[in-house]
């Protein structure tokens, strides 16, 4: 079982791949990486570019299902959580296209079950990461953490103990 | 040159192609309607289900250019323009991916264009349409004149007398 987790950016898109074993429950890191899309470039620009390399990931790595961030949006950043969102509609749709069920989770909640804390500043998710996965190196840029903690979020809510 | 209005929607999405005649001027409509997605489906299939209609709309009637409008949002609806934001993202793609201009344009500039009036409502902008347009009967539901009104917005500001 491979699971994809990807904290949406339309910058920065992080993307972490794990692979749990059937019989021991190890879950290790496949690969982890960022997506990153030149700022220079008109918007569908830039979302053509995010698509053309979700597509690899999905043909390369096939993943058996997708962990996702949901947007959530102070109001004083309304424009911008918009433009999150036309990022994670072409995921979303990358996801579909290859026929990839979704797992959609608050940010809250990734925190919560990976750390105790729903409101977790980014390195202690970075290091907490590190820790279930037994990484030696601490994820960086926090982009590969937020992706691998929503990956490590769906196998502890979903998966854990049930396959 | 064809103009493809867009009226960005997530249940129901409106376009419109325009032709605007390089010799008269003259501007008809050679197709409007809307895509319907199923509201009882998840968020990825119904990404993939406007995108599938948007390719179709692209491949058969090879517009030119999209005039798209943008996304506002009062900051009481912050998520429904978070999930517009999914479906934008989606048309905005599907006209990269046939390697077709945007053109954005918000409501306001629209319904000024259109109307002389930056608030108007959605009746006077389907009123306005008809009229420009030389049409006999109101375009109907209203995202249709939505979609017609972005691209006659397009072709007033930016085309007309330039062809």
């Amino acid at each position: 079982m491979r699971i994809l987790g990807i904290d949406p950016g339309i910058n920065l898109c992080g993307y972490g791949i794990l692979e749990v074993n059937p019989v021991s429950d190890q879950v290790v890191v496949i690969e982890a990486g960022v997506i990153r899309v030149p700022r220079s470039s008109c918007i569908e620009k830039r979302l053509l570019n995010l698509h053309r390399d979700l597509e690899e990931i999905f043909k390369t790595l096939q993943p058996d299902c997708v962990g996702l961030e949901q947007l959530y949006s102070h109001t004083q950043r309304v424009q911008t959580a918009i433009i999150m969102g036309h990022a994670r509609g072409v995921i979303c749709l990358a996801a579909a296209q290859n026929d990839v069920p979704i797992h959609h989770f608050a940010a809250t909640s990734i925190k919560k079950t990976l750390t105790g804390n729903g409101r977790a500043p980014k390195g202690q998710v970075q290091l907490s990461v590190a820790r279930h996965l037994g990484l030696t190196e601490i994820p960086d840029p926090p982009d590969i953490a937020d992706a691998l903690a929503i990956a490590l979020c769906h196998y502890y809510l979903n998966l854990r103990n049930q396959m």
